[in-house]
């Protein structure tokens, strides 16, 4: 029997329409979805392919053992989310034996900071995979917020809310165009590098990209509470003819 | 009258099937397209829509009027391009200001080092214009790579091959995961920058992404002469359960 292909498909920042040609269309063929989520919750990436599925979908919710509750540098942490992968693997790799096609909906872009690289790297030995990209949640951003990133050669850079405040100051300072994401409860600490970089008249905050409830603000103006998809975009000033 | 719609459409890496739902609709529904090129040259974007326009679409090719005949430091290359946008904007106004709309093809993502965004700025305060985001030519490229880009925390910076060398060799030092955008004929810096870095051996070179012709080599096995559109990925190595 020839095995199905396990096929990771970028869904883009949330708009339906946003999503590829070639998304849209595996997305509405597919007999196997597969998605993320946290126990309890709908889940992003499945919400935004309501009403776009199959009727004889059939769903496989992988819901995460663990968010918060154990810190990332707990041993533990890493040995719970790594038993949980293989769980996944496992039960996608059999559907892909038995000759069916399963499509994993990523939010995004699969290869930017996404979920489904867990499963891709391991099943890459015993499956066939493919890998469909994705407009980012950063496109979406800054595309809400109504100017252009970066111009001529502006220098990037991406960095997570997670990281420790020195190494967010020290980055803020030193590039043309910020990017933050998995803001979330690290808001404050951003807020603080961002001031300490002396960069806060320049920073925006962009909530719900491309979705019904999207939002744009001014830092200086944004609420002390932000979802965890929120992005902070500071614009580059490069070279403008 | 109601004006028409300047739509900046972003078409992604170059497959016709990696463009999203909403710019395929905009492209194939528009009378009137428009399209940056070299003059001489079919252009990169005119050359992703071939086969999808109306019959009777009526289109406007932009060429500019230099390239790399004056140095970017010489006053007269800002001035001769800023009048070149000046008489791209006229045209496209007028157009809108008669009702009807024009879909302006990019390549790519419009607000991402876009040249778009000369034509969005200056258009703002005349005529309605609108956005469409693409998946840009850096997730085509660590899409056709194989390999995520970033993981956990990583941080991802990305440059210009324009840079001076110091630039390169400091900022690839300092980051996780990059991506070096407009290579062409500043690769010999580059592949020094990296070396003087320490990451030769991480660094992949990626030729036409998404495109028929897709090229992934190491760059250390690469050809002496790649084309502006290459694009060089180091891939992040952080946090994996």
């Amino acid at each position: 029997m020839t095995p199905g292909t396990i096929h990771g498909v970028g869904l883009g920042p949330g708009a339906q329409d946003l999503m590829s040609v070639r998304s849209d269309r595996l997305v509405r063929g597919a007999r196997h979805v597969a998605y993320f989520r946290k126990a309890g919750r709908p889940g992003q990436a499945r919400k935004i392919v309501d009403g776009m599925l199959r009727a004889d979908v059939i769903e496989f919710a992988m819901e995460y053992p663990v968010t918060t509750e154990i810190p990332v540098s707990d041993p533990r942490y890493n040995d719970c989310l790594s038993a949980f992968y293989e769980a996944c693997i496992d039960h996608l790799a059999t559907l892909a034996h038995t000759g069916e096609d399963v499509v994993v909906l990523c939010e995004g872009d699969p290869f930017f900071y996404g979920s489904f690289m867990h499963l891709y790297t391991r099943l890459q030995t015993i499956a066939p995979v493919a890998v469909v990209p994705g407009i980012t949640g950063m496109s979406g951003a800054w595309t809400a917020s109504g100017a252009p990133i970066t111009w001529g050669d502006d220098v990037l850079t991406v960095l997570m809310g997670t990281l420790p405040e020195e190494d967010l100051v020290r980055r803020i300072r030193d590039t043309d165009a910020l990017v933050v994401m998995k803001i979330g409860r690290h808001l404050a600490k951003l807020r603080r590098a961002v001031a300490a970089a002396g960069r806060e008249s320049e920073a925006w905050l962009v909530e719900y990209a491309a979705m019904a409830d999207q939002r744009v603000t001014r830092l200086c103006e944004a609420d002390a509470i932000t979802p965890y998809f929120s992005i902070l975009l500071i614009h580059g000033q490069g070279r403008r003819p």
